[in-house]
């Protein structure tokens, strides 16, 4: 037996890095961390519009399948206006599969009672992220709101949780095109407030997302995990390896600003059957977690 | 625009790969590597066993899907007794998905007929690599056998090709359960002569699958891709970021040993529907791969 320790892969560290991120957790009874997951203090997890074409059921089977535990809740679901027993069965049915809601979101909201029934709900469902699109009305579209922003600034404080901007890339220029579009309607907001950054549509916007997490690491609160085709509006979704993004430079990039929240991949190809693009697209994410560690 | 090359991975090395691995390859039209395989010298490829309950065409599926371009083909995909037309529309449809055959086995193969008729079955595939398993009877038991390899040595030459000896873990005692086990009898034999490294079933048998790989480099014609829950006889195979085995230094002692074979997953769980663990495992050797190289 020539088997040797040092060899094989550290493994009891998923109790410390569960243990790092408290603040992204409901309860502790609900926080499953992935025993592959390895020392690093993000999570890995999913973003609920992955499975905008299934009910919860099947989705929570595909989460199980990839061995992937947490999960940023979209309203479709579990609806904006679900009453505490909806969200009761709503945790029973993802805990029998394994699986913790960490988040909400995105959510879009366009005034003052909209955001607050955002944080509502947030609270009902017992998370700490609130993944947000602020808007106002201009001239029939749908732009990013400072007027709203101080109101969500009154309820971060309010309900002491994070609120993360959703980038939406070249799609939607007036609406946080890009992280910097975000951050400057918050620097002077509480530190409570800061980004979502989808790295896809980041870069998708011409942005390299590896300087955008090393720029606005402090106002990180949600991270949406993918790889696109190309550095322009053309570019579209695909598996994490086949994509143009240099995934081991995001990750250090990660480490390095001590990211301790969720990396959800949002994966938007083959939505009518996504479940070996995201096993492929999780494998290789906990692949460059794994190598680049320590 | 800020987006800066040097952050994106590196293109275009996908043939540099390929050329790099000719004597893998029967014909440079079979010859496609994956995009994303980068500049290593070792292909990422599956063993055909992990189809064992598929026909050719969904096996090739799955293949597409994992966007996996190379196979060792099994016999249940392509028979022994194949006619160089049966051969022909095996390519013929391997090609349609995008994969090419790099080589033949496991062969279990019991004395001299069997040991020729698959080097002359190799080439009408056309392949280069024959994974065998050379055996004789004691009282009613399949051992490895010094004799028949004298016969595969004189092959090798006479067919200028190599073989690669597959170990089978404890399971199988007297047939190869190590990697030593099969140097012991080919240590005086051609170079053409050498080992399929089946790294989960070493650590199966209490080796250390990267001391052996750093050990018998020059011996490497062909290494059987898993992870497996434990060093033991107990220990079964999961998907690839899921067992002990730590793949970061597997990959490293590779690129150590400046090995320029076939890296075939060979995936035994979920056998009736093995794509998600495939996409997992291969997702996840890329990803090692490219956060590790240079």
């Amino acid at each position: 037996m020539v088997t040797r320790r040092s060899f094989f892969k550290g493994t009891g560290l998923g109790l410390a890095a569960a243990t790092a991120v408290p603040a992204l957790l409901a309860t502790t009874a609900r926080a499953q961390q992935a025993p592959a997951a390895g020392g690093d203090a993000f999570l890995t997890a999913i973003a609920g519009y992955t499975f905008n074409k299934f009910k919860l059921e099947p989705a929570l089977e595909m989460m199980k399948k990839a061995d992937v535990r947490h999960l940023c809740i979209k309203d479709f679901h579990l609806p904006l206006n679900s009453t505490e027993e909806d969200v009761a069965v709503f945790h029973e049915k993802c805990k029998s599969f394994g699986v913790a809601g960490y988040g909400v979101g995105p959510i879009y909201m366009g005034n003052a009672d909209e955001a607050r029934r955002a944080f509502a709900y947030a609270r009902r469902v017992g998370v700490k992220v609130v993944v947000g699109v602020p808007f106002e009305m201009r001239d029939g579209k749908r732009v990013g709101s400072a007027v709203l922003l101080e109101v969500v600034n009154g309820l971060v404080k309010e309900y002491d949780m994070k609120y993360a901007i959703h980038n939406h890339g070249p799609d939607m220029p007036e609406l946080f095109p890009t992280a910097v579009s975000g951050i400057e309607l918050i620097e002077k907001l509480d530190k409570r407030i800061g980004l979502c950054l989808d790295i896809g549509h980041e870069l998708r916007a011409g942005i390299d997302p590896v300087e955008s997490i090393l720029k606005y690491g402090d106002r990180l609160h949600d991270f949406h995990l993918k790889n696109v085709t190309a550095a322009t509006k053309a570019g579209r979704t695909v598996e994490l390896p086949r994509g143009i993004i240099d995934i081991p430079a995001v990750v250090r990039a990660l480490r390095k600003v001590s990211y301790t929240g969720a990396c959800s991949l949002e994966y938007e190809k083959d939505m009518d059957a996504p479940l070996a693009g995201i096993a492929e697209s999780i494998g290789y994410f906990r692949g460059v977690a794994d190598a680049t560690r320590g």
